[in-house]
């Protein structure tokens, strides 16, 4: 199969982690006779400095012009830090996910029997934890009219959500429920937002056309809390963006760190694939920056190509690489100069030599 | 002290836990040598079956008349599984708190020894957890302006704040935050939302007033996060009013169950003291739900008006029932047949003989 890809990098440890993935989809065209292209481009703090703009044209083109996308991370402390800033690098990604129109993100939290002990929650609770998080990603109070009055002393989101935009995530979520335990949530806050009770009036319509998913509706407040109470109780979780924002960074404590976590951002007509964790200015070329979620992205790609094989193999090595304590900081207490790089590398001769890679 | 306490036990679970609130003030009262008056009023579902309004003009009316208000919960699922229905159980509890202006809603976070062992959360985590929630509950995007498109396609909601809705809940944060451990954490979404830079500019400004505190600026998404890997990290959280209703359920699971957590919601004039937790329906009449966030409640309530060894007898009753597994079937695993009533009941006679409760 031949793929063009865009690497958008991004900031922080983006650059690092992202160039990991790339390793790993090199072994896997090479193992595999694929023929994956990839186009690099600036987006988030680095496109600023360069260009000014978060998002560049260029960029925009080189994504439109490729079969998928593969996204490092944006963000810097700087920005964080002053409100006052008019360009943020977080814009670069935001118009990133609209341009593009990728309106179904999907993040999946998987418990790795090798890491329950790194979890903060009691292993027992967390065991046997396979949710798929459903975020709509390009509307609700992400993307509606942000007001600031002249004196700076009153601003406003707005929360908005149209029929169609609940449908085409609520769709995928359904189908996704099917091919698994036949679970859906809803999470919304509907007995105190309008926009929420639209999202529960429309899935309660769509559930007739599935009626062998069981749905069940839940408030985000209770929701924050039954993911860390009783996780296993969740099959597909189906969320408006805030929400799904706030989870599923919450549910990686589950998982047991936030660099484990991929994410696929689909659209009709483009898709992206993209670790769930920030840039981490801090921990910017220091080699500690867990690279497993941006090569679980990769896997994610590769799937979405129908690639099942080489995902396979993909996340066979990540497992590996679980089991063996080949893992940056964040996970390893065994030891202690396993750098982002490390990890890469053990990923990619895993790939190279499926076989052999035990006995290194 | 005379004090005229409004009692609206509202839903579900909520007149059972109230009337041991209610008892435990009682006996308050006649040890302390206090005259409380109680005055019961409807609100909720309750309401609503009677007055087909969930806050009648008699409520308010006991309401302002009243010192301060002892709430149970409201809610019921009728209304939760009804999207359209237009007059709900929760309108009732939003435009009491508009309507008393109640705008700083506090809600202390502890982890109590004895029940360590309850939480999700592995016990080394935990121990010496010791939060306040400063979250703001007049505005933002419960009380913005609402929509719904005549074909019921399109709904929106809008999160605004103004400077001063900002600093009259920030000031009290940073009040608090100078009486403990002089952290400040001010949680929102500045990243992304116009009303959260808001927030961020506001909080900047008034640190330069509180010196002597510490302040750190975090995101939702990573504060639901760090508050289950790290919660001794924080000290005093201050947040907009749906970061704080998510935040602070969430955070139920450190304690052990959301049947523990109590509130106070201050106001310019008015005060009220209700437990986090909901109607709760199912539970409803089984003697199984937990009267400690009421009865915290009223500790709450007791220390507001500088009742404060009152108020410590109250915790150290509720301290001992947790130490002897005097507690609800949520926190016990020892005995079984512990109803709600007898957790009051206990509380009760602890307050009545403090040292003598020990032998019972
Ligand atoms: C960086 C930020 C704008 C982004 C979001 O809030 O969507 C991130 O947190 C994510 O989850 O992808
Ligand atoms: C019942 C509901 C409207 C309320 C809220 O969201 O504020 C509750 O969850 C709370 O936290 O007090």
């Amino acid at each position: 199969m031949k793929l063009n890809i865009a690497v958008l990098p991004g900031d922080g440890i983006g650059p690092e982690v992202t160039a990991q993935a790339v390793k790993v989809l090199k072994a896997i065209a090479i193992n595999f006779d694929h023929v994956f292209t990839f186009s690099n481009a600036l987006v988030g703090a680095s496109a600023i400095e360069k260009f000014n703009d978060p998002l560049p044209e260029a960029t925009i083109e080189t994504c439109k012009n490729a079969d998928a996308i593969l996204f490092g991370a944006i963000g810097k402390t700087s920005y964080d830090l002053d409100p006052y800033a008019k360009i943020r690098p977080e814009q670069g990604l935001l118009r990133l996910r609209k341009t593009l129109d990728l309106h179904t993100n999907i993040r999946p939290v998987i418990a790795y029997d090798d890491l329950l002990i790194k979890s903060s929650l009691k292993k027992t609770q967390i065991k046997g934890t396979n949710i798929l998080i459903y975020r709509e990603l390009t509307s609700g109070i992400y993307f509606g009219d942000k007001y600031l009055s002249e004196d700076n002393n009153t601003a406003s989101d707005v929360c908005k959500y149209t029929r169609e935009e609940i449908e085409r995530v609520a769709h995928s979520a359904f189908k996704a429920a099917q091919s698994r335990k036949r679970k859906l949530t809803l999470v919304d806050k509907a007995n105190v937002l309008e926009s929420s009770r639209l999202w529960r009036r429309v899935v309660q319509e769509l559930a007739t056309q599935y009626s062998n998913v069981e749905v069940n509706y839940t408030y985000i407040d209770n929701a924050a809390m039954e993911l860390i109470i009783n996780p296993k109780q969740f099959d597909v979780i189906l969320t408006e963006n805030m929400f799904g924002d706030i989870l599923s960074e919450e549910a990686s404590v589950i998982v047991g760190s936030i660099g484990l976590l991929a994410s696929a951002s689909i659209g009709d007509n483009h898709v992206m694939f993209e670790p769930i964790h920030g840039a981490y200015t801090k921990a910017t070329n220091k080699g500690i920056a867990n690279p497993i979620a941006s090569i679980l992205s990769a896997a994610m790609l590769l799937e979405h190509f129908g690639l099942d094989d080489e995902a396979s193999l993909v996340r066979d090595a990540v497992e590996k690489s679980l089991t063996l304590h080949i893992t940056t900081p964040d996970l390893n207490n065994k030891y202690d100069n396993i750098t982002t790089t490390k990890v890469g590398d053990f990923i990619e001769d895993f790939i190279n030599n499926p076989d052999e890679t035990n006995l290194n």
